[in-house]
């Protein structure tokens, strides 16, 4: 891995090493992203490999249940391609064995690689100057909980609004709302990085300035609880949307 | 009508007069709208006024079935709000019956104004510098026929393609393909204006001047075949992606 010669400004290489059953093993990998992303994987390639040893079969398991939730979960623009593809390889090399899909450790050391492929193919995005955790709580449902993430996530109100630096709850809200994921006003909530904006459906306006400083930075949390009591949630991660997305891709040609 | 006074540069108001059954009706309208602008209306109000006679339960029939087709086929950026609507008054006063909901000619009426001032209400919107129309065709149901309508109307890569003056008819084949409606390649077709970019699978690139030129319009329908041989199709009305909406909808605060 650490070989791989990149001019790639997010280069989208990682790797973990674990020790169990008295032996070392590891799982990595590298991805190739940029725009036309979406969470159904569009223009990418990631490439893992691990010296687990597995069956092909309870390999692909495990790398479905890891990809809904890294390469699955990512947004740059909501558009979605044809040539996307994960593979993951597996030598068997450590002598290490896991034979069940959801061997928590093996999906934990997988989540960390395919996590971190995924969000730095969301930090060099077209145009992104921000990576932001769009999490979702309170949703009645998984479909909901994932719906109104999706929602946040590729709404270009919250997107331009994060790239202006705008604590704009009220975006946030609007597009939780819309999406179709059941949603109670009146106990829903807004939090941007640690400041609670909107609290069961009461605005703290007074707290903008704070949550401002947060949108400064490179990477921050949106969360929007949408109030319905329910235990579900999601997690996606997406970029802020800027002019210069624009630029490119309507001056590119085909 | 002519009275009002406007500084919009896109006045949205529109009235047609009828002859039937010996006498003289009209429709008239007039809407605001700006961004924020989704098939489910956003941040717009519309107004439509007439001298027929009819009931409510009528009228509010009949203008559901025109604002599915005007209103509610609209785009701007696939954003909602929460304080839109469109009201209808009937004076009763030309003495003209409409006793139905699907009358053609009161729809027809309706149809028109509702039509202009949605198309207006697209042509002023957040940055627009063109108006597209979206015209799906050789859908397998009428679902399908509206998601990939939707879809096509409001894909940043369609629409920044459209802004840059790029006859992208890959970007519009993945925008249908991606939907979720049945789409078959194989029979597919994209046209731009009149000319036939990809016909039944296969590109024809040597027409791309002729497709770019009808894209330095600020009219322009964009029409796609998504090949199943259905009979069903949908009519939606976008504009173009411009940095101006970023600029717009970034600086803007709350």
């Amino acid at each position: 891995m650490h070989a791989i010669m990149t001019t790639d400004p997010f280069p989208k290489q990682h790797a973990v090493t674990v020790e169990s059953h008295g032996k070392r093993w590891s799982v990595g990998g590298i991805a190739k992203g940029s725009g036309m992303i979406e969470p159904r994987m569009a223009t990418m390639l990631g490439f893992l490999t691990t010296d687990v040893k597995i069956s092909p079969a309870v390999l692909g398991r495990a790398l479905r249940r890891v990809a809904d939730e890294t390469f699955n979960a990512i947004t740059v623009d909501g558009e979605c391609s044809t040539n996307d593809c994960v593979f993951v390889l597996a030598s068997g090399k450590s002598g290490v064995e896991i034979a069940r899909d959801d061997d928590p450790a093996f999906l934990e050391a997988m989540r960390a690689v395919a996590g971190h492929l995924s969000r730095e193919i969301v930090r060099g995005g077209e145009g992104a100057t921000k990576l932001v955790t769009v999490h979702v709580t309170g949703a009645a449902s998984h479909g909901d909980a994932w719906l109104a993430a999706r929602t946040i996530a590729n709404s270009p109100l919250v997107k331009t609004a994060i790239h202006g630096g705008d604590p704009n709850w009220g975006r946030l809200i609007a597009a939780a709302g819309r999406s179709g994921a059941r949603f109670v006003l009146d106990h829903a909530s807004v939090r941007i990085g640690t400041v609670a904006l909107f609290v069961n459906g009461v605005p703290f306006d007074e707290r903008a300035d704070d949550a401002a400083t947060v949108l400064q930075g490179k990477e921050m949390t949106v969360a929007v609880d949408l109030g319905t009591g329910g235990a579900h949630e999601a997690t996606m991660w997406t970029c802020d949307f800027s002019a210069e997305y624009v630029k490119i891709n309507a001056e590119y040609r085909t």
